[in-house]
Formats: structure tokens, sequence, C-alpha cells
């Protein structure tokens, strides 16, 4: 019998790109990200990048051949946007991990896709320098991860999101050809601007390799409150607050009861003790100390306990609170993670709604939230030992996502639409919008072969 | 002999579209932008577009028959963008020009695309808000117009352009459906970013009729420092020490001494006798004081002249300097508005090579910066006698675009390519991001009707 298109794929890329492998534990491994979703079967092979002419190479292949490719970081994402399906290529581009340049006048980075975050950000750190967009993956996520969710974090209510610290990109297309988007100047209008499309684009329009971001000055002082309340509505209503009174804070989270007690249960910390509901607000810069006194006050009205004038441990205690909900939560169950967004005028509705649609559906839920943002992390969590979540899960997530959607705001803030949210996408954007976003896809892969059934 | 689809055209749009007219003062207007280029002759018609839907209209009955269209907001681009040649259909936004709403706890305003930069600001002002961007040409641009040129301002430096402040798009297509994009959140990633897409595109991609955008708190303090130098290379440096000591001016702008004398001859002010050039300086918010002072000592360094702590009449006669340069200019030759930015470290090579480009070249050419972004606007003036610049003029200006690609920069900072700076545009980006450019085009506007010949 002939050999199938993918076989003659497989075979030509292991003959021919460096670190191309069929090795089956790689295989398996590489078809998961952290969604906790599963694919339909193996992908048939793996190429471990190593330099640019190798991902060109591969999708010259691969386009050649018509075999679907799936571009991988650190498999973190959330949203299944890594998933590999049976017959996939899956290039992985962690290999890609250099920090090309920083030039601390520019105040700029060079990188490549597989540099992780937290890595840039403390190369960034010797020049008095840092990269702003913290997404609570930092340690593990990389910057081409990074860029193809738009990833947000914490910092993001003051300094913005990924796609506002992205200056330029090389991009390979899906025949192999290598583009640059973009500039090393702060501002350019020359042409289309490919470098935010393709942020957030999920690998669904090119593969990004490399990138020009943009660093920020390193703050000489961080500053630290934090207050508890009786309900989640009051501590919504503190932090809208805040908006309201045109306080700019650094870091503005909410972290409601359940999400409170489970970090205590896998911790060991006693955080539940002081309210219902918490939240931490840091302001940072030359102004820190005026801004966290005002945020302080504002904060303190509703409160059953608040503090301010933080010292270094007590704040990074707080902050870890926050960092540490996803994995106490993951320690008891498994977790299905939702991203909603509301604008921050229905953060109270938004919290009271979630609230609800535990209580009707009877699923524990873990609601955490850039609240600055009106960005929700509603956690589903359910028995570990179901192969799938049980039909109240679904419901659950699903009426979060129609609730975002009725209050103005979007099913997803920060993690993307990947595989799992697609069938809310025409329902946030439009039939219309939709078919405006394919025909930008079908001009850039021709084919369907990027990241196939991601994304759009 | 049976109409041409040109005058089936105009015929359906004067039967059916409110503000359709062929009056040829009108359409001679309406041929026309700021650039002072010429088209090739006359628009067929003019619509005088008085709803969204008579945009859509105008657009369906421009598809059906294939009619260029040329969408204009207030005419004001330098680049080219609104110039309307022979046979196309001109669409006159600018009485769309109602502020639908603005929304003090969201901070944010939805608006028609006619309206007016600074009325916007204005209005926001009343909610203790500001509409951040601002275009020199505030007073007399439109909100679409500076969505559809991507504008720039004196206060980018700190507060981003025109696309760090729009979080969604209403947007006709080319054949007259309307979608929406972004959203209401200041964040979300749901599907392909189109917002930051059109955002830039000229009228090339769509037709932008609404705008909701971002607005932000309005400092209570603005606080003003100037410095005069010996020569501009001086001035230059003084304003990369700033950015070096990680300072955050709102707004950095340098005058060079021809500016600084055209302004004195056309205004009756000495700006000249301080120096041969200038360099004023602003700081807002919170920590302005501290600010200021640190940018002030800086600015002093290799100063003749420096002044801090200005009040406000003399802070507002200094910005006034600025915003005057470029009608001063005009007062006394034809303009050649050039606008290139470069990499903040490479300033002071910016305005040496533009000071040898000009003696090289015999042509007078006055310049002036946005430094704080490396954004600079060589002005060269020849004689308004003249039908075309001479080609000394032309030289000038493509020796002052090949400085901007070699130092590491655009042709382009905030004024767009429209018709005058296509030829460059490749050289800038290359073949292969031109091709996928153009591919996203034929995409959204798949028989080349929308401005065509422009941005791409």
């Amino acid at each position: 019998m002939a050999p199938t298109a993918t076989e003659r794929a497989v075979a030509e890329l292991l003959d021919q790109v460096p670190g191309a492998t069929v090795e089956p534990d790689a295989l398996a491994a590489a078809a998961l990200d952290r969604s906790g979703a599963r694919p339909d079967g193996l992908p048939a092979v793996l190429v471990l990048i190593r330099d640019v002419v190798g991902v060109q190479r591969t999708l010259e292949v691969a386009h050649r051949h018509r075999v679907p490719v799936v571009p991988r970081g650190a498999g973190s994402g959330v949203a299944g946007g890594a998933l590999a399906g049976t017959g996939s290529v899956v290039l992985d581009l962690s290999g890609l991990d250099r920090i090309l340049e920083i030039d601390p006048v520019d105040e700029l980075a060079v990188v490549e896709a597989g540099v992780i975050t937290a890595e840039l950000d403390r190369a960034a750190g010797e020049h008095g320098l840092r990269y702003a967009p913290d997404p609570a993956s930092a340690a593990i996520s990389t910057i081409g991860g990074n860029v193809a969710t738009n990833a947000g974090g914490m910092r993001c209510v003051k300094y913005g999101v990924t796609r506002d610290a992205v200056l330029g990109l090389d991009v390979v297309l899906a025949d192999g050809r290598l583009i640059s988007t973009g500039r090393r100047t702060v501002k350019g209008v020359a042409g289309l601007d490919l470098t935010s499309l393709f942020v957030g684009s999920e690998g669904a329009l090119g593969v990004v390799v490399r990138a020009t971001v943009r660093l920020r000055a390193l703050p000489e002082t961080t500053l630290t409150a934090a207050a508890a309340y009786d309900d989640v509505a009051a501590a919504a209503r503190a932090c809208v607050s805040v908006a309201r009174a045109r306080r700019e804070p650094s870091l503005l989270e909410l972290l409601d009861h359940a999400t409170l007690s489970v970090v205590d249960r896998a911790q060991g910390t006693d955080f539940a003790t002081r309210g219902r509901a918490l939240v931490v607000a840091q302001a940072e810069g030359p102004a820190a100390a005026d801004e966290i006194a005002a945020i302080a006050e504002l904060l303190a009205k509703e409160s059953t306990w608040s503090e301010r004038g933080l010292d270094e441990e007590s704040s990074e205690r707080l902050v870890l609170a926050r960092r540490l909900a996803l994995p106490s939560i993951e320690r008891f169950g498994r977790a299905l993670i939702e991203d909603i967004c509301v604008p921050r005028s229905r953060l109270v509705d938004a919290f009271r709604g979630v609230e609800e649609i535990a209580r009707r559906t009877g699923v524990d839920v873990f609601t955490f939230a850039h609240a600055g943002d009106g960005n929700l992390h509603p956690i589903i969590s359910f028995d570990p030992a179901l192969a799938e979540p049980p039909p109240a899960v679904q419901q659950a997530a699903d009426a979060i996502f129609a609730l975002a959607i009725e209050l103005g705001g979007t099913v997803t803030g920060e993690h993307g639409i990947g595989s799992l949210k697609r069938a809310w996408l025409a329902r946030e954007v439009g039939e219309d919008s939709i078919e405006v976003q394919r025909s930008i896809k079908a001009a850039l892969d021709p084919h369907g072969l990027l990241n196939p059934g991601k994304a759009l």
C-alpha cells in the first residue's frame, strides 16, 4: 500500500529536521496541555525545535503534504489550545529559549519564543527593567505561548496585557516563509498591524518564533493593602470604588470564601478566618505611598478586617495566597478553569451571578479575580476519578459564559478560546465577525493546517 | 450609449441615499486633504453621511457596481489617505458626530466616527476624564480619522497611541454588512483582534462608523520644564537622558532652530533667542512634582538656558510654540510633512542625519519631534507658487525615509502611508509582509474597492 501523506511527511521530517521524533511516550506527552482535555488520538510526529530554520523546514514539509501542525510552548495553556489530535505534527518551541538582546536605552528585549516568561523578567531586572505581563503561569509558560493567547496577569490592571508589550514578531507562515512584523520603535503606522493580529491568534495564523517586547522601569517601591468582607458582593463593591475614585493600583485581586478555604486547607494558612472574601491591592512607583493610602481607605469602608502598610513578608504572603489559589484547588479535584471578563461596573453582578449558578447547579465553584480588570476566574472543581466532567459542570460553565455575555463581557479575558470555548465564540462576536475572521485565517493559512479546530 | 457602472451607481445613490450630491464645488473639495497633493480628477459623487444605514447603503451600491469608495472624516490627514480620484464615491463621515455615551465607571466613551477629537476630550473632562491621544490636529480631526491612521500626539509618550485607546469598533464591510469588533471590557481574547487590525488600516479594510474608546483620569497636576541648547544634538542627548533615567514625562518635545525661528517670525515670539534648540517637558499625576524636578535636572545639564516650575501661562506658551510650529511653517511656504520614528537611542543620529540631508540637498527643513517616542517631523518647505515639489524636495524626503530605515525606524510614526509613502512601505516591511497584508486586504475587500491605492 502506498504511504499516506502523513507517513510521507513524518518520514521526511525524521530524515531532514533535527529533533523530529516518533517516540511513543514523547508523542503522548506532546498531545496534551494543562486544560486536562484529551484529544482524539496521538500526533504523528513531534519536532523538538532547535532553531528557526527547523520551524521553517517543518512547515514546508507539512504544507507540501497538507498535514496539520500544532505549535506548543510549555503546554501550560488551560483552554486546550495546544491539544494535538491524530496525525498532527507537533512543533515544540520550548528549545528556542535564548534571550537574544536586552536594550536598556530603548527599553526592549528580543527573545525567542521558548523563553520562560519569568526568565525574561529576571534578566530585565538586571538592567532595572521588567517584563510587565505576569500570567500566573509566568514561572512555567513561554513568551511564545503568552503571545499566542495574549496572556494577562495581575499587573495588567496598570500595565496592560501581552499585546501592549509586544513591539514586533518574527513569524513563520503556513508555507514556511519567515516574516517580521512591527518594529523596535514605540510608534509606527507603516502597513497593517500584523503584530496585533498574530498576538492572541493561538497559532492559527502562523508560528511566532521570536518577539521584540517592551520592558518597563522596575518600580522602586511596591506597597500592599488588604481587606476582608462579610460577602463577596461587598468585596466587589470595594474594588469598583477604587476604579470610581480613579486610583491606579498595580494589582487588585479578589478571592472568594471557597478559594480562601481551599488555600487554607492546602497550604495550612488561615486566610478564611479573616472574612468571606479578601481583596489584595498594590501600588507601585513614585506615587505609591499616596496611592496605597487612598486605596486602603476605600477598601476599608465595608470591610470586616483591613490592613495597610504591610511589610514585605505579609505582602508576599497575601500575593502568594492568590498565586496558590489554582494549585490549591487542583490538590483536591479536577479543575475546569473559566476566565470571563466583564465591564468593571458589572463586577458585583458577575460575582453574584456566579454564586447563584453554583447554587443552582450544585457544583463547586471557586472564584478569584483580577478585579481591577473585571476578569473573573470561576474554577469549577469535580471528582478527579471521573473521565469526563459531569453534566452539571458543563451546565455551570455554560451558564457562566452566558452570564459574561449578558453583562456585556467576554467568555475569555486572557486564556483564549482554544478547543474548549469554540461553541461560544460566535455567540459572543456574531456570525459576520466569525466570517471575517475565517476569511483572514484562509488568507494566511489557505489549507487550514495551522492548529486546526482551535481559536476560530 | 448604455450608462457606465459608475453612472448607474451615482444615479442609485442620488435616488436612494440621503446626502448624496454631485454638486461640482462639493466634489472638488471632497477630492482633497491636507497633504496638498492632487488626485487625478474628480470623484463621481459625494455622500454626506447622516447615519450608519447610509454608510451601509452606499457601500452596498458601490459593491454591486464595483465602484471605488473613499471614506473621509475631516480631511485633515497629511499623507494623502483621503485623496479621491476620478470616478470614486466619497463617503463623508463628518456628519456622524454624536457622542453616544460616556461611562465614568467603566471609563469609556462610545462615539460616532465623525466626532471631533477635542470635542470628545472636552466631554470626557466633564466627568474628570480625558481622551488621551492628542494629535496636533485634535481641534479639527475626527475620531474616525484618528482610528484610520492610528494617530499619535504629544501625550503618547506616556499614554500610548490611538490603538491603545480603542476598545472596540463598529465597521461597515466592503459589501455593506455591519460588524462589531472588540468589547467594553479592558481585557478580552475571544477571536482574532480585528479591532487592532482596523486601527491604522486607513479605510482600506472597512469603514469605521463608531468607536468604543478608553478614557483616562484627568490628572490634577501638570508641571512643565524647558531648556535650550547650543545645538540640536545636545537637545536630543538631553531627551535620551530622560529615557535612560527611566523618568516618565507626559510630554517631551524638541524644536530645532529653524522651527523656533519660523515660529518667532510668524507669531512675534522670541523663542530662538534662547538657543539653537528647545526641549519642553511635562509631568502629570500624583508624582508630577518629583518627576518634573528630576527631568528638569537632566535637561539642564548641557543647556544654555533652562527653567523649571513654570507657571501655567509660561507652560502654555511653550506648548503653544510646539502646536504652532506647523501652521507657522505653512505661513511662508508649502510644506511636505514628514513623520519618521526611530528607536530612542538613535535620536541624536536622526537629528544629525536630517541636518546633513538639508545641507546636502539645499532644501529648507524644519524639524520638531515627539522626542520621547523618537518620532521626528522634518517639514520640508518649498515655494508655494510651484505646482509640484521641486526634485530636491523629493530627494530630501527620500533621503529622510532611507535614514529612518537605516536607523532601525519607520517611515511613518503616526501619519500613515496614505498615497504619498507607498513606494517606501515594501522597503520597510519586506515583500513577504506586503504579500500577507495584500491577502488580508483581498479577504476583506475582494474587489479592491475600499480606498484603493492607499495604505498598502
